[in-house]
């Protein structure tokens, strides 16, 4: 089986339309690139699904075209890994309205052969994990041993155990929440009037230009990922400290508008650099899709009734500095689980570095996991 | 000598140059803008000085010129109040670096002719200070009952007492702190990069044009005005709530980038309002003399040494939502006072708003700060 042609590192899977959405519309012909590891066994029930973050992707344990560098968690994806080729087949999708080979803003409209840029349809978390149901489909995986994302990606999980209650055995939810809360959504409101702010985004038309709008874009990425470090991280990281320049190497404030703090300096670094890999229009669509994310609101307001259907297990971590979705955040996902009978573990880890941790070294988040895992094995 | 031509409820002063500044160049003349309330008792011992935040202004309790709005702290500064016109001879003057009548980046440079813009001196904390103290000298007053300020404010009150100890009796220090940390840097770099990034800020020469980079400000707005509310009051303000429609009076998603949620559509006001009232090269020069302050880098890097000089009681209030200068902040002053033996009464108060609940009702803080300055008297 793995050596077919649906299985390898990188592939793209081309899905006949229509796509039903849930904002009532539908998608023609969807592309959707993915990559695997591992092989599907005899019985066809180690495959594990890790969905990616807001700006994500499907190298989750390949190294990015773009960039080169390794692939996003490595550190929790490999051999010898709480998610181990050796064990699973590791399915990682890029999500539908991103701009790593799957449909998205940035995509061909094959009704006029142009982008779709704004004409794009806005998505949901669910419209991304029905695409994923759909892949899962074309390669003859009927269900999943688990399904395991962190940010963005634990709300697909939480998405995945509702929307598909019979395909999911288990489900990994990390440094995540069931809803986006208003702080959530005025930070992405902010990057979003950044990106359209700039005139180079051109209503969202700015393909053909060959000039995006890189500057709304990165000031949208600067004000993230200070949402994505704590307060003590950033302090012990860069504290006050100013910038070395080759004639005062300790630095020194240039009373001008440099970069004289290096926390400046990085941010600067990070905005820029994600403009070489990151699609305007699909940070618009991705974070509307985190904005509108209410697993309680799509079962009658109530959280529990999401789970009513589902007998999958539930591993919830959480880290005391996140403060973008703080562990109370994981705590009113346990009392929906307890509530709706489903066996749940809940377990807040210490780090100091904020949303991130997640995707940093972690050996505590590892061994949870990683046990959670084999107890179902 | 309250009906003296110094006094009045809105005045400007012109200075005559050179004024020295922490960056080692100079201004010539200085324009103040500033107003005042009540009048100087026979022993010459009652004046107070009020110092504002930021964005604010002179305006501390007479309606806002372009606003029409009531003064901004009318709750803590009016008859009855604890600052008050009948007891007290109130000043409060724009910041040097503003653009509401005191010289600023808008100021006619009087070399050239044409505005500073980007051609005005990175100004400090102490160089706003130096300023009041010019202002002061001028009004005949040369000792103050005391200064009182919440955030900027705040640091103005706490370099009020190191640069001039002995003119200082009481200072009343609310949501602040004695240096930035990362985190505030980090939020006001986000900023600057936004009004930057506005083509219309044209490298900061846009006065002629007419245009100004309002939509790059706007977006440093909203930005900076997440970090005024605490998660706690947005999720109790706004929550989840879509914005009522015509068709739709309980507000539905529209599945495009309207502003659906409560919260979007307050924070563009915010974003938008703001563009009138306020000058965007000021926005730069004001967020970097914030990022510049450390009263202990100033004094060998103990805090304490800051206070060794100076007799003044001092009252700290901080706000146990207040995120951008938490509690912790005021502690580390409390702290650096009792090394240096000054008087100082510390209190953490409780309140959904964040550090927006300074401008706020606060019986609380109205009941202490009024106790603290009767104290005194």
């Amino acid at each position: 089986m793995s050596d077919d042609a649906r299985f390898g590192l990188s592939r793209q899977l081309r899905l006949p339309g229509p796509f039903p959405l849930d904002g009532g519309t539908s998608l023609g012909e969807i592309e959707i690139a993915y990559e695997t590891h591992g092989r599907l066994n005899a019985a066809g029930n180690n495959a594990v699904l890790i969905c990616h973050a807001l700006t994500g992707d499907q190298h989750v344990a390949s190294p990015h075209p773009r960039t080169g560098k390794p692939g996003w968690w490595t550190r929790m994806v490999g051999p010898g890994k709480p998610v181990d080729p050796e064990r699973h087949l590791i399915i990682c999708a890029n999500v539908l309205g991103s701009c790593m080979g799957s449909t998205g803003p940035a995509s061909l409209d094959p009704a006029t052969g142009t982008p779709y840029a704004m004409r794009f349809p806005v998505i949901t978390i669910r419209d991304m994990v029905r695409a994923q149901a759909a892949l899962l489909d074309h390669l003859g995986i009927a269900r999943l041993r688990a399904v395991v994302g962190g940010s963005m990606g634990g709300m697909q999980a939480l998405s995945w155990a509702a929307t598909y209650p019979a395909r999911v055995e288990a489900a990994v939810v990390i440094a995540s929440a069931a809803r986006h809360s208003a702080q959530n959504i005025a930070f992405h409101e902010v990057g979003r009037q950044a990106v359209m702010a700039d005139p180079r985004w051109r209503g969202g038309d700015y393909y053909a230009s060959g000039d995006p709008p890189t500057a709304g874009l990165a000031v949208a990425r600067m004000a993230a990922h200070i949402t994505y470090l704590s307060e003590a991280g950033l302090t012990e990281k860069f504290g006050r400290r100013l910038q070395g320049r080759p004639d005062k190497p300790g630095g020194a404030k240039s009373f001008g508008f440099d970069a004289d703090f290096q926390v400046e300096s990085y941010l600067r670094h990070q905005g820029l650099s994600f403009t070489d890999r990151f699609d305007a229009n699909s940070y618009l669509y991705i974070t509307r899709a985190l904005d509108y994310f209410d697993l309680a609101e799509d079962h009658g307001g109530r959280l529990a009734d999401a789970f009513r259907g589902s007998a999958a297990r539930f591993c919830l971590i959480s880290f005391d500095t996140d403060w973008l979705y703080p562990t109370a955040e994981s705590r009113a996902i346990a009392h929906a689980l307890n509530a709706a009978g489903a066996a749940v573990s809940c377990v807040e880890l210490s780090s100091p570095f904020g949303h991130d941790a997640f995707l940093l070294d972690a050996p505590e988040m590892n061994r949870i996991v990683d046990g959670f895992l084999r107890a179902g094995e």
